[in-house]
């Protein structure tokens, strides 16, 4: 234990509460720092106001993201980062933990002397929650990007564009093509971030190893049947295509028992009948189903079932049974070895740990085909998250911040 | 069988098609002659003149309906009645049939110089499909009516007053009050009518005797569970408001076996999720339930069975639940004496016949408390109605007129 360091978790909390002033809603006590959004970017300036007084020579690329380096300016770094945007009345710890926390670290090696082989990068990466349909700072830096998407890509609850969000922040949306990062110019990304999920407080854990961020699909369902008088209709001459939907519903948890894992989800979020009349036996129900695993696998044999369950539930039903697969995104594990490194550290700090999936999407998501990447978590209070009443405990925070920065003093010293 | 008389089904088919014509829509071949609009005043005009070549001496009541009477004008009447409204894009035999049937029972009475007992009268009542929510003829003659309630109604979909339609239709909303009908003044009330179901047609009978009109029941049922993102949430750590309706969706059927009978009814019609987002687990479900049977014990039973399932689920899936009855309206009995008249006339003219609830209501309804009523199905194609593709053969209104006539003549002579 002589050789780990501990972070000043006050130091964590006065800068968090400092950040939390920009875009702070009085009426609903929401964050509101959407990206490419003015408050986004005068707390893009705040940050690297923070890094520059670390000597860490802040610079924003062409994608919006904020960097700065400590150590010596060609030699591959170790990256640590997350993003400073937020969804609209968002909480004070989505992202803005993982950055604060490596201000936090820089502070300590320098006050400590502590000499490195590698230098370190703090990003605060731009536009992560999907204002604009994707995780474009993240997407940049690891080579994601088409100019195509750039183009054409909008905020659909405004209808404006991201180019146009871009230009309006001074940036030039084709400069965001060159904000990729060489491989060989990264060792490793490690991101701190809340869970935003019950799992941890639930299981009574300090510390989440995430694995990967889990695979996902997303299906548009129809069952279509025969919209009749609900009166007039018996029950046993029925094509009614909500009772189809709820009969599938109803054999989830068998799905999951029989093809899935303790990892697995599957989630109907929307639902629309037609006509959709209390006294009319619905003729359609189209729904939302969302599915995820860690093992594509897994996800396949998920999938599969679900559309034999529905064809076979149409078939006694009389419906007509078609679903569209809006998205199939794999599964992105974590690197073996930095989780190893993560999981020693936090065993010889002494904290209770798990190690889990993250069903969420994060930045680390695109670095983990580039470079070893890890993804710590820390509990949030009652799961919450993206709404005014997150909350993770100050001491989590810190213990958060102990692993995080010695996982850092880690990778550093064994690659 | 000599003494049963027989119809002339051209001279029916030749008057549905001529009425067919007032609020045709060439577009989709639809029916639009909701109450109180120009083409259902224009219906009544040409249903009076129906009326006055019969020598019926038609009027038109302060509620609307149109009358006309054969025979003395003191003495105690039958009744024959059904609307002459539709539904937008309505199909051409709801309603309308019963009328034009009456019509051809008086035609064959004075072509064939049958002396009946008592006088007969034909009922176009108004405003049958609810346009202003209720029955209005109907309700006006059983003296089922408020001047509050008419004062306060409207069209929900345009916002019109009741009280400013009738006047558009040179009507005094209040002289409706006067169109109630005394007691003493009916000896029964008969009205045919398509099924609008499937049954008829699935069974092969020709002629339903209604039983009576369902009693039915409306919920607003909401569980409130808690919105959770549905990557972080395990399965097992859920409160979601949708598993808790598709569960209990799962369980009518054996609600019904268990507490119902072969006419109870359990519909879902209509559900709205919230937040409603394909990656958030539902937070709440509102939906409708509605429920009919031809026994209100059984209504109870069922309601009830109803609320104690809803209320296990809730526990079982950690939600809340709530229920608001909208409305509960008691089953209507036909009379068994007019029913076993019905059945004794279908039999001696040899057609199959069964004995089945109406699901849906009919201006017969209203008078089952005022008068011995019965109610007469023939068979829809498909069940289809409220659709311009509404359809039901002319051999079937052949024999359901004949149906009509006979009992008609059967209730003159026993009463």
């Amino acid at each position: 234990m002589s050789n780990y360091h501990h972070v000043d978790v006050k130091r964590i909390e006065k800068d968090i509460y400092q950040l939390s002033q920009i875009g702070y809603n009085e009426e609903d006590k929401g964050i509101y720092r959407q990206g490419f959004t003015e408050a986004d970017m005068e707390a893009r300036k705040w940050f690297s106001h923070q890094l520059n007084q670390l000597d860490m020579n802040a610079r924003m690329d062409g994608a919006g993201n904020v960097i700065g380096r400590y150590g010596d300016p060609h030699k591959p770094a170790i990256l640590i980062g997350s993003h400073i945007d937020s969804v609209p009345s968002g909480g004070i710890f989505d992202g803005t933990l993982g950055l604060i926390a490596g201000l936090e670290c820089i502070r300590i090696i320098r006050e400590q002397k502590i000499d490195l082989k590698h230098p370190v990068e703090i990003i605060a990466t731009s536009e992560e929650e999907g204002r604009f349909g994707g995780m474009l700072g993240a997407q940049a830096l690891t080579g994601n990007l088409t100019l195509d998407w750039l183009e054409s890509s909008r905020d659909p609850s405004t209808g404006e564009y991201l180019k146009d969000a871009m230009a309006r922040c001074g940036l030039d949306y084709r400069e965001a093509m060159h904000a990729k990062k060489p491989r060989e110019s990264m060792v490793a990304f490690i991101e701190l971030h809340i869970e935003q999920g019950p799992v941890l407080e639930l299981e009574k854990k300090t510390i989440g190893i995430v694995e990967g961020i889990s695979g996902v699909f997303k299906w548009l369902v129809k069952l279509i049947g025969k919209a009749d008088h609900a009166g007039t209709a018996p029950m046993n001459m029925r094509s009614d295509a909500f009772m189809g939907m709820a009969d599938f519903a109803h054999e989830i948890s068998r799905i999951i028992d029989e093809e899935g894992t303790d990892k697995t989800r599957l989630t109907i979020g929307h639902v629309e009948l037609k006509p959709g009349y209390a006294h009319t036996i619905p003729g359609e129900a189209d729904f939302t189903l969302v599915g995820r695993d860690m093992s594509e696998e897994v996800m396949t044999n998920v999938a599969a079932a679900c559309a034999r369950v529905l064809g076979a539930i149409a078939r006694k039903h009389r419906l007509k049974f078609e679903y569209n697969q809006m998205s199939w995104l794999a599964p992105q594990p974590c690197s073996p070895a930095i989780m190893s490194q993560i999981e020693h550290t936090t065993r010889e700090l002494g904290y209770d740990y798990m190690i889990m999936p993250s069903g969420a999407g994060h930045d680390a998501q695109f670095f983990t085909g580039v470079t070893p990447t890890g993804l710590i978590f820390i509990p949030s209070v009652g799961g919450v998250s993206h709404a005014p009443d997150e909350w993770s405990h100050w001491e989590d925070v810190e213990k958060g911040t102990n692993v995080l920065l010695n996982t850092l003093l880690h990778i550093d010293q064994v690659n």
